[in-house]
């Protein structure tokens, strides 16, 4: 079934979006492309590793209806690059299965124009893929799978932290959850942008990493739970507020300022907003001045918000939201609720 | 979004089927899994390049909801090493988004019964991938991203066909469409055996092959059309009735027996059955006894149905249907109707 006649379709009805990757502007690297039961690509050059992923987004529960095209697909490529970047890993080329109600010729060029900005832009050509027609009043789905190379051995993991590394993120968190409350159109969150130049950056410097799509306590949470396992002793991730507090979003500041959100509100939409594609990651105190020149050289904040610590004792709390003079704040204060799913390891 | 809680929450719910994976079996290769942001591959052996394809069934439409799990779990991996053997490569692994209403411990577990064996049995291992949760009405879905190795520059290619050039099909055909008819279940249509072995025994041999999905008129189609494309030249595929005779499947002899269907009926559900995945092959006249001795050796009917010959004037049915002394069927005689959205290219 793979590029069924109705992928043929698509391709020849707008006479290029699709079909343009035939072209030769994305298609260095490929032998056999479109059109073929599978994609051939040139050898993997010696040295290096192959990275895959996958996600899938679905209409009403990843976006609504009303989505502009072009900004979805653009977003389904970002959210698949960005675990590229959380990997170390530059883009090799993706796969796109598309289950939709009908071919509506508009919404699929712009669709198509905002997935091939981005592909081209980041060199991550368009392999192969299935088209599906759903029923009519079934949610409309994109599936890709994506894959990347890395120097062998040198993938960033989630599971490397070790005690005493530093946390950092980039850029700013919040204003996807802010946007949302306020009903207002916020571009980064349509137009998320893969960290991809930072994650290569960070092999060598970083002991551990992750994408922030489900929000950054929950992927403090994954970093430590899968590094705690691979140490074999369980570790306790301190995140000290006030440097929390200079990666908040602009909406979120905005808001501040005109007194629509407390300090602690903001910085529980900092810690739970997802779709930030932000990257959260864990350093060596010695790369701390490197990490430092990185952003300066990339023009992107990265801001140490913690450290890693030994969990002394099984009833401390494994997350652990401090102030600056290193107080505990109860977890049921800041940043709130969520954090009652996690359970010592 | 990757490798979600859900999906982590299914590998824990049943305890086995999916974290099995993260066990020695099927991870070789493998150096991250399942619970990072992608898997990393071991380095790809010198010499080698990649296929990858994709194929996403989508219930109703590829598949009924009451069908046995454990069948559409084995299907859906079925259909992507089906493409990688029409390529002529061997699997390496595959990503698979699932889109479900619900988890159903049994209806997963019985899934991932099917899918895994498949896995396992032909060294495939499921190297990440997405779960999502779509609404209560919505179809299910399930894509998979599939990659394979084939060595440098030996890919099979559906543009290859030459002039003189004989048609292979292995197997039999047609008792995908006859069981639909008949409303009788019948294994081969639920749990197709891809041609993996078959596919690589033919880099060297065939010329040009494709897997018969969507039917042996359509498949040979495109071979012919891409074929042409790349000759510069239109072909003709000439098709010998009494040779496909000889590829009908059980059903179709049976029924034919019983005097429940025409020798013509029949040849038309063999040239139209979709579903079948068997091979589609065009190779030399001189590799003609290599074939026979292939498919003794794999203990698989490999039939020759037919030829190629340059497109002798535009008016010829480019698909051309000959009984035994040479004489062309009219087209719309034999194998039917669809034929007529085949116009010369």
């Amino acid at each position: 079934m793979s590029l069924g006649a109705e992928f043929d379709l698509i391709g020849r009805y707008f006479g290029g979006p699709f079909a343009g990757l035939r072209g030769e502007a994305l298609a260095s690297g490929l032998s056999v492309g479109l059109g073929d039961d599978g994609a051939v690509l040139d050898p993997i050059p010696t040295g290096e590793q192959l990275v895959v992923a996958a996600d899938m987004l679905v209409e009403g529960r990843h976006y609504f209806t009303e989505v502009d095209p072009s900004s979805l697909g653009h977003k389904c490529l970002a959210v698949n690059l960005s675990d590229l970047a959380a990997m170390g890993a530059r883009p090799l080329g993706f796969t796109l299965s598309i289950g939709i109600r009908e071919i509506r010729p508009d919404w699929l060029s712009a669709f198509s124009r905002g997935l091939l900005a981005l592909a081209e832009r980041t060199a991550c050509p368009l392999l192969g893929g299935d088209t599906v027609r759903v029923g009519e009043t079934a949610p409309e789905v994109f599936s890709i799978s994506i894959l990347g190379l890395v120097p062998s051995g040198q993938a960033l993991r989630r599971s490397g932290l070790q005690v005493g590394d530093e946390l950092w993120v980039s850029g700013t968190l919040g204003d996807g959850a802010q946007a949302v409350r306020q009903r207002r159109p916020w571009p980064r969150l349509n137009w998320p942008e893969p960290r991809l130049a930072l994650g290569q950056r960070l092999r060598g410097l970083a002991s551990a990493a992750i994408d922030i799509s489900d929000g950054l306590s929950s992927e403090l949470e994954h970093l430590r739970q899968q590094s705690s396992a691979a140490l074999g002793q369980p570790l306790q991730c301190r995140v000290r507020l006030s440097a929390l507090q200079g990666c908040l979003g602009e909406l979120l500041r905005e808001a501040q300022a005109h007194g629509h959100l407390s300090l602690s509100q903001a910085l529980r939409l900092a810690a739970e907003s997802g779709d930030e594609y932000e990257m959260l990651f864990g350093a060596p105190v010695g790369a701390h001045l490197a990490i430092d020149a990185l952003s300066t050289e990339l023009g992107l904040p990265l801001t140490c918000i913690g450290q890693v610590r030994a969990l002394s004792a099984p009833h401390l709390p494994v997350l652990d939201w401090h102030d600056e003079s290193g107080v505990s704040i109860a977890p049921d204060a800041i940043p709130g609720a969520s954090f009652d799913h996690f359970r010592p390891a």
